[in-house]
């Protein structure tokens, strides 16, 4: 491929597990990846600064964190004085949405990816949303992503002039955990730089109990990969 | 109605001509409207002084002014220092979006709409797109209103547990300017509080020029009223 034919790629990076091997995804596609993370109110905004380091480590030619404060709404664990739930049974249900469900996060997140992959003049978007080993939120799912892609195709200048079709691609949509982990250690993903848990400490040790990091320790435990988490003292 | 049957309603509120009209209209259908504005790097941020006399004169149950940073991405002559037109062709066709256009905006304010509207409780959000007299914006038309609640139907936790349907009011898409006028002043609205120009002075007087001063004043002048706006020295 020709340098002029590299196509621009905006990809939400939140410096979890699942954003950094859904950008060195985008990345050994060939797309130029510009990452987007947003400070938002998250009780874990240490995840922030680990999202830096992986925007440089794995090559995005941009990184942009913008802030939005989504506790003026309240209504999540991850953003107000509410507890995050620790050593919570996994095995949802469909309608049980966990605590840590922050409303409408992921619809407004994609919402400036569609902006920023406007101005840039991207037509490709990434995120990591996993409909498997996931937390039950209703954002996650494929049919939603479905629904905002055909959305996202009559809100731009592109929706008019029929210059181009956007599309969010879910490379994890239908990967267990285990299976994210593996392709992300193939493709170098050095996952000791993540930070996936809810309720880290100031230096971005681990929790272990949240359902985060259940789900992580479950993924690397039956992919067979030991875990380069740090945890606080008193877990796992 | 009974006081315990009141529906809460999110309304997106610029200060603007048409986004008073629709709170207007949502207060008079029975709704206890909730406001909401941005702070999005907007040139003429005066709008928002006027956004918040609105909400209060016109009865909002509460007011919140999210602030976002639009120009972190660019891309219009509304958050950029590039210069608004002024004295257009306003006989538009679908293809000519012009550069006031911001990208991704409405997207974006549906968005945190749809998150104070989940926080709420509430299931109706009302916006005063409209397809008739607009500025050929891809995001105010009725297509795109569409997707964006059938997105928002997937979206929440709502769309998980079924326990309700979102849905978004667009009660001027149809209306041309003056039929907004004349519904705005049966209502009571006070014109003379709103701020519709791309391009308006420190104290919140138009410069007479922009499409939406273009627009507005055409609206008045064909529903044979006069329109109390406050016009800069040089103007109109």
């Amino acid at each position: 491929m020709a340098e002029t034919d590299i196509k621009k790629a905006v990809v939400l990076l939140s410096g979890g597990l699942d954003s950094a091997t859904c950008l060195a995804i985008a990345r050994s596609e060939g797309y130029e990846p510009h990452a987007i993370s947003f400070r938002y109110g998250q009780r874990h905004a240490v995840e922030l600064e680990a999202a830096r380091a992986l925007a440089t480590t794995l090559g995005a030619a941009s990184h942009t964190v913008v802030d939005i404060d989504l506790r003026a709404f309240g209504g999540s664990a991850l953003t107000d004085n509410i507890a995050v739930p620790k050593d919570r049974n996994l095995n949802l249900k469909d309608d049980d949405i966990p605590i840590t469900y922050v409303p409408a996060r992921n619809t407004i997140f994609l919402s400036f990816a569609l902006a920023k992959a406007e101005v840039l003049g991207a037509t490709d978007i990434f995120i990591g949303v996993n409909a498997l080993d996931y937390s039950g939120y209703p954002d996650c799912r494929p049919e939603y992503i479905a629904a905002f892609e055909a959305m996202a195709n009559l809100a731009t200048k592109a929706a008019v002039t029929g210059a181009s079709r956007l599309k969010i691609h879910t490379p994890l949509i239908n990967l267990s955990k285990a299976e994210i982990v593996s392709r992300g250690v193939a493709l170098g993903v050095d996952y000791g730089m993540t930070i996936s848990c809810y309720d880290p400490d100031e230096t971005g040790a681990a929790c272990g109990h949240c359902d985060s990091c259940q789900l992580r320790a479950k993924g690397f435990r039956e992919a067979g990969l030991s875990d380069p988490t740090r945890y606080q003292m008193a877990g796992p």
